[in-house]
């Protein structure tokens, strides 16, 4: 399982899966690029394990030096649907930065077990493991790590987006 | 089960817990009525169940239509302290409104099913069940509402503040 640590904390990741999601399917306030006011998350591959980093706004506080744990479930959420679709578009063929459309996926389940009070004045770091459990449906098994220390496990269970989803 | 419906959805808090959280514990992005930046949610009593209403901003989307997963697990967390320190209040004699300092809780685990897309445009409403599983440890069931339409289930585990979280 890859770690953070401060090293690994100023890492930014290069080839995000949102940045080829659909115009479209771009809006997500946790993950879409064109979402003016969300938090832009961006999740790529490290070898077989996906990566998310995201600096908490000072706003994003439980009380003051520690993150809000609905922050930590966001993370956790987006790097989930990100993954599945990572782990997708490979299994199609492909890698982000081809320009090729992933497939977009939606939360199905989210859990998550708050380990430890999470520092706040540095950038977290969610590093997923991906289960296939049928074709339209994976299992992302997350940790959150701030510095070295993992302070929250997620997992998500993501499907592909129904239609019913793009009708609205 | 008290649900959701327009009538219903007009309705407001009107004693909420978080309004008489400390000073120091009241900074909470999702609940903290000092957090200038935050959601301000505020959970109170509905006979033996708790309610929190909350109208997501403009921009906390998923895709343009529906609800961003993020805030509803946020909602859900918020929702399950409150309720926990409404319970635990009430259970050492105490309601809302009285001037006296409540308990504060903070989550050890949050689960989330995500039933339906929720629409983005009407008042979410949290309706939570309470169930004492130690004196400092409560699980708050919850439903979410839009309109009369539960548009996903959640469960949380609360457990009193550790000391070491105020430590910070």
């Amino acid at each position: 399982m890859t770690k953070g640590g401060k090293d690994q904390m100023s890492e930014k990741v290069i080839r995000a899966i949102q940045d080829d999601y659909a115009d479209d399917y771009a809006w997500c306030y946790g993950c879409g690029r064109l979402n003016k006011e969300g938090y832009h998350l961006r999740t790529g591959w490290d070898g077989e394990q996906t990566v998310t980093i995201y600096q908490p706004r000072p706003e994003h506080m439980a009380i003051p030096g520690f993150v809000y744990g609905g922050l930590i479930a966001s993370v956790i959420d987006c790097h989930g649907t990100g993954s599945a679709s990572l782990a997708l578009h490979r299994k199609n063929g492909y890698e982000p930065g081809e320009g090729i459309e992933p497939p977009r996926f939606v939360t199905a389940s989210l859990h998550v077990d708050f380990i430890k009070p999470t520092p706040h004045d540095i950038p977290l770091k969610a590093v997923g493991t991906i289960e296939e459990i049928h074709p339209k449906k994976w299992k992302i098994h997350t940790k959150v790590f701030a510095d070295d220390v993992c302070c929250a496990k997620g997992e998500v269970v993501a499907a592909v987006m129904p239609k019913t989803f793009a009708q609205g």
